[in-house]
């Protein structure tokens, strides 16, 4: 099944608002999906969200406020009643209910966290740091005690089960409410019903603390593949539980926070952001890429004699600083994600910066033959081709080296390569790059002019 | 906990092996969870590979086959007898052994096959391509009947589960094992035990068709919070199930694609592939990075006869191609994640299109200005700063325009963005950039030399 289309849908509520026929818009709201009717509603005027909105059952409204952006959901709860908010948010995931309360006036949180009948759930969640393990978790009700036996277990959850977060592991404490162990909801419908809980589980847990950070949690759920992760204090205490949906979105993030650094865009923030927000996200960048570029200028500059005696090998300026700079790009692209995925570690760094020379080699070697077949071929004087070809295979080289050292420093320096390193690379390989060209432009100027 | 040291493990293991001590090397091999043995394994030489993996038990070999490199994983199975090959992979979770199958050499993949004793329950799975839903495809064990009670349901689990897939949800299948339902393991348990599952199901199940694109079949499981997508045929009969596990994997896959085609690398691979295999990955890309810079190089060399007079103009070139390329690069990134995600649509072209303009705008006023004031500072004639200034104000523009508008026309073309952008976009902004500022300087000659 495909994703419905949300168009058709939206359509038929708007006229429906349209007719204030309220019954009508909220059947086909409350017909959709969580994601899709956070979707739709995001797509409707702030007047009809308002409107719409305390008219559906509290668990849609629970669920839209959850699905939608968390600007967009800040907004509608910063519009409804202290009361309204606090009945919903009752209703929320706890995590989701108090990342909410994190992004809304201080002040106004305050009123509906006392407003609200679970708020001692929600007090220990919003202790914790976003982008750690602990902002990351939700409150853990579905726990066993060690002592109980299968079937207590099940009687147990038959209880609060209906209530809780989603359950693939239960968590087993002990009287300190330290965890002691894991059973899986599989394990304990297969075990026989006397047997005590303490004698089945798995003492082995993957566990997180609440203070690291929540790339760690997610790097540790994706590679033993969980489904939840428990948040533990230093003392063992079981804190909470990271969910598999927070892990996607957690990877989603890393992923793209890693694309826009790349990109040269400090923060992650969806698309449509604000023009004077992307601006802060973007100048700063632009401003020390300005600064760099200034050192290619004083190279430039250096040279401007022979500039002057042979206008023409500006023409190969984009050739040879920039190819060359889009060799750089890739090995630093190969050398981040792998970094980044943990595919490749620090002491990995002489093998790698081995490897991205020859590649550098063999690259410079084709596109240096390339650029001076083009040079002769455009009919420069005969020396052009030389010096352009060998400017590329050299920078080609060094293009290689940057692209492989500059990220391995930045991650020995702990400093986000993603991050330092686009600009830096990008640096080298244009000072390079002019060095190399109008250095050996130089010396055969006699050939040349 | 924080994964395990495997450095500490992997040198204990290797003086085992080096005093051919296989127990305690196979020992200390199975105290690991899969992901760390093949972390491990990965590490030792082939010959001390192929000594271990048949010692170690059926379950621990299979592990370490599926969670091994793909390529890694093929030369392992490649170098194994055909029986200890076929016991280890009736052993692996069908998907990883048809995917492994299909990794190995086709005449002893059909040896292996022939010697397997599961080998019905792969063949089906070997039939669908890479990269589709079907590909990724395990087979579903644990499906229940619609005419069975919630007793007989459990029962028929306590029989096949501790062989089948992990289970979280049961799909539900009527006499002509068409997806007629779901019920989760938890619904189950909670429900009175003489009612029939057609009668607790909920039939709304979100599927896929085993033709889509793997990227469809992700997209789904992360919108919708699944942990297990059916695959269906045209007649909506079951064909087997994808697992969180491969959403995971999927994500990741898609989003290094992403950040290696941004990065001018053609083909998504793991960083430590061999020279031969990175040049053709790299190779291409800067062919025709090459032939695009001549654009630039064509632009320059019209504009020969002015370098020549103020040969102080080179001086700003890496500023005013440069830095707006970096600003084209800002666009194009926000511009394509937000595609990648879904979070922008073609829909949103024009709206996109105006913001990068007016932040095009505003960056190019803020860093224009400062490159008037750089160029008059570094002592270059007074009109020198302001043309510096103005071809960037007005490049920036053009990035922002050229950053939206191409990765749009190629989503429009049915081209992936990432892959067709980002010489597009730096191809423009060179030529744009060199075009303004020597076009400015033409008209502002007099006042230059």
């Amino acid at each position: 099944m495909a994703p419905i289309d949300i168009e058709k849908v939206l359509d038929r509520v708007r006229q429906a608002l349209a007719e204030s026929d309220w019954n009508r818009a909220v059947d086909l709201v409350e017909a959709l999906r969580p994601p899709d009717q956070a979707d739709l509603f995001a797509d409707l005027p702030p007047t009809d969200q308002d409107e719409l909105l305390p008219r559906l059952e509290l668990e849609d409204s629970a669920d839209i406020l959850e699905e939608l952006e968390e600007e967009e959901a800040a907004e509608v709860a910063g519009r409804l009643g202290t009361n309204d908010l606090a009945r919903i948010l009752d209703e929320m995931e706890p995590d989701e209910a108090a990342d909410l309360l994190g992004d809304i006036d201080p002040r106004r949180a305050k009123e509906a966290l006392a407003a609200m009948g679970e708020a001692e759930e929600i007090r220990p969640l919003l202790e914790h740091e976003d982008e750690t393990a602990g902002g990351l978790m939700t409150s853990a009700k579905m726990t066993l005690h060690e002592s109980m036996t299968v079937d207590q277990a099940i009687a147990h959850l038959r209880v609060i089960g209906p209530e809780a977060e989603a359950v693939y592991y239960l968590f087993v404490l002990d009287d300190e409410v330290r965890l002691v162990g894991v059973v899986s909801l599989r394990q304990l419908i297969s075990a026989p019903s006397d047997r005590r809980i303490k004698d089945i589980m798995e003492t082995d847990v993957v566990r997180v603390q609440a203070s690291a950070d929540q790339e760690e949690a997610a790097r540790l759920m994706s590679r033993y593949d969980l489904l939840a992760l428990p948040v533990v204090d230093q003392e063992n205490h079981l804190l909470g539980l990271i969910t598999h949906d927070d892990l996607v979105d957690v990877l989603e993030e890393e992923a793209t926070e890693d694309i826009y650094r790349l990109g040269g865009v400090l923060k992650e923030h969806p698309p449509d952001i604000g023009v004077p927000s992307a601006l802060r996200s973007r100048l700063p960048w632009l401003a020390l890429n300005l600064a760099t570029a200034l050192i290619s200028a004083t190279v430039l500059k250096s040279f401007q004699s022979v500039i002057a005696q042979v206008a023409i090998l500006a023409m190969f300026f984009p050739v040879v600083a920039g190819v060359s700079g889009s060799a750089g790009t890739q090995a630093l692209t190969v050398v981040v994600r792998g970094l980044s995925l943990g595919e490749l570690s620090l002491r990995d760094g002489l093998r790698a910066l081995g490897r991205e020379v020859s590649i550098g080699l063999a690259n410079g070697l084709v596109v240096g033959s390339l650029v001076s077949i083009v040079a002769t071929l455009l009919g420069g004087p005969p020396a052009l081709g030389l010096v352009a070809g060998l400017a590329t295979l050299l920078n080609m080289v060094a293009a290689g080296i940057a692209g492989a050292a500059v990220p391995m420093v930045m991650e020995a320096l702990k400093v986000d390569p993603a991050l330092a390193s686009p600009i830096l690379v990008s640096t080298i390989t244009d000072a390079c790059g002019y060095t190399f060209y109008l250095g050996l432009a130089t010396l055969l100027l006699a050939r040349l002019v």
